[in-house]
């Protein structure tokens, strides 16, 4: 199967069409999204080369495993947009397109006579997204950015880790994925905006501020009471308890957050005792004091195995997780009713992480997979009616 | 200033009107971003009591930071939904807005008479969503979840920490955020389709689920190449050297990803000779030989100063960045000009993090503070109707 046949897909956003100048994680993930959603998304690569993310091993019958996950939903074009054929095919899919997609270092697209002044004469309506590391101006603006920079220069690493010990950074891409759901928001805002107005716009997305952003409480904290957010290992910096717990055998989390709760919880932990404690009262109360309240829960979560533990506290209706492994979350019983692993296409074999939007009344239509280097190319040049003549000539120029 | 006077906003959403019966976290952070985005979001809240984050400690000016920092572009209304005469006001409400918002137990709404299936004939236009922990359905829908559960429960911590250690939570509350990103993408993707359909819909988001698909990466490695993804520190699973390194003094992040950096990399480094070395030739070699790599760079890093690598690594193109705090990354000179701290309201000494989402085109209205507990009934009531002795009478009977 190709995704020639599933350009017209099912969907909320079913008719808008997407052109894609994204590579490496932050742009594509974006376009993913639109794409699950029902987006037809046109990806252009540079011929023979392509997304830079196609070459990241492990590979799976060939094909980057990195490329598959956040390539699915789109159609790939070969189009050398350094060429001035190129670029007339490009303003010609740009034309009959409601949304543009590209995360370059700033100032790329500009340079291309491919920027939002540029394009805006070509198509007013057009909703421009720009995602970059440090954002469109300011002084780091031309500089190249990658996950983990965006994590430590944001202090994101530095409030992830043991207390006192090596900064960490969060294990998923969030320094990238960030951006991408920010800028994703903001496209689909403009477009509401757009069938409101009839007018297009341009959205600049820094990897950098979204960062931020994620980490609003740690900066209102920091900007209006002072503390500088550190690391805490598995602790919330606000509530307790609300962290991981060793038991007689493997850790779970628990969390603590209304004086109800706690109750449910030293009554399931036959602490009753502690509720009259004056240390422990409120929440707040009890975070203040929780280096007290700590060693307090320690001995009682030892004396029971992690399971025990769990069948209690989810009697007692207290929050409460093992601290799964992918490979254990992958099997939890909620993850497989959920359907939160997707097989693209079917049958094949190849397994991804699903779109955790449910919707009813906008059903999403099935994914279709990552494509091949240039594997639609015809048939969208065939779309912006090229006769196969032509097509065979822009090949051999080197323009696809 | 109340936020009575801003209640037509300016932005994208502008004249989207939404019903936010969120609280803690995972709701009222979509709900702070639509109405950042123009949107008027009425805030219910138990008369009383309100959102429980008010009381959540440290405390600005009375207020709970907490609570200011994601409840900002909001009116507040007190309403009793357990009264009769209460759930006829919110039906009011609903009849004139365009979406809901709730982050309750799943099932509650229903309870109420308040679900999906109670308000589409008061309003076949709405778009109805749900944020829970675990979803609408599955053997955990009725279960309690906080932060750390979704972080535990998805995997997430796991592959967060250092390697061999304690897994890590996410710093930020990225169990809670991430739910909040999605579903404020399914919202406004429902909108978009409500614009071309005239239809409303229900969408549920489930906090475990979100955690996975930002674990996309680490899912897709797992299950088509096999390996349990881990906590590897500051490192990234597939691309080397990316991570952060000890200097002289402080330590730095770099990123290396094509040939092109690495070339430039071992040119700032002095270590030209690495180029010709086997195992490092591609971007997958050199991960899969970081054991080996990072010995060879660690005791150059130790040579200078952080500050002269930063400098010497800009020079070169290499991404680089220094582990900021939190205090550091508010006074860095790009996140200064790009207005990543925002005062609200004016001159009040009350900073945020501010939306990172810039607009061109659909430019954002200046961001209104965090309502006190039902600072707008009487405003939102005269709205629909309600005079004010009227007004007096609810409020007696507890109603509002």
């Amino acid at each position: 199967m190709t995704n020639t046949e599933t350009q017209r897909r099912d969907g909320p956003l079913a008719g808008v069409r997407v052109v894609d100048l994204t590579h490496m994680l932050a742009g594509p993930y974006s376009t993913w999204l639109l794409g699950a959603l029902g987006a037809d998304v046109i990806k252009i690569e540079r011929p023979g080369r392509g997304d830079f993310t196609r070459v990241i091993a492990p590979f799976s019958d060939d094909e980057s495993i990195y490329f598959m996950s956040v390539n699915r939903n789109k159609r790939s074009l070969t189009l050398n947009l350094k060429e001035e054929k190129g670029k007339e095919i490009f303003r010609r899919i740009v034309a009959t397109s409601d949304v543009l997609v590209e995360n370059n270092r700033a100032g790329t697209m500009d340079r291309l006579g491919l920027g939002y002044g540029d394009l805006k004469p070509v198509n007013p309506k057009l909703v421009y997204a720009s995602i970059s590391g440090f954002g469109q101006d300011g002084p780091y603006r031309h500089r190249p950015c990658f996950d983990v920079v965006a994590q430590a220069m944001s202090g994101m690493m530095s409030i992830t880790g043991e207390p006192g010990g090596q900064p960490a950074r969060v294990g998923a891409s969030i320094g990238d994925i960030g951006s991408s759901l920010f800028a994703t928001i903001g496209i689909l805002s403009a477009l509401q905006k757009r069938a409101a107005t009839g007018e297009g716009s341009f959205i600049d997305v820094a990897m950098l501020d979204c960062q931020l952003a994620l980490m609003e409480n740690a900066i209102a904290r920091y900007l209006n009471a002072g503390d500088v957010p550190r690391a805490l290992g598995s602790r919330h910096p606000l509530i307790a308890p609300f962290q991981s717990f060793p038991t007689a055998d493997k850790p779970i989390a628990v969390c603590v957050d209304t004086n109800e709760q706690w109750e449910r919880l030293v009554g399931a932990m036959g602490l009753q005792h502690l509720l009259a404690d004056p240390r422990f009262l409120t929440g707040s109360l009890r975070n203040a004091h929780h280096a007290e309240l700590e060693p307090l829960l320690i001995p009682v979560f030892a004396g029971r195995s992690r399971d025990e533990w769990l069948e209690r506290l989810e009697a007692a209706d207290v929050p409460s997780s093992p601290i799964n492994s992918v490979a254990d979350a992958l099997v939890d019983p909620q993850v497989v009713h959920r359907g939160m692993v997707v097989e693209v296409p079917p049958n094949s074999g190849k397994r991804f992480a699903a779109v955790p939007i449910h919707m009813q009344g906008a059903p999403l239509a099935a994914e279709a997979p990552a494509p091949r280097l240039g594997e639609h190319t015809d048939a969208i040049l065939a779309e912006l009616g090229f006769a196969a003549a032509d097509i065979e000539a822009l090949r051999s120029a080197a323009v696809v």
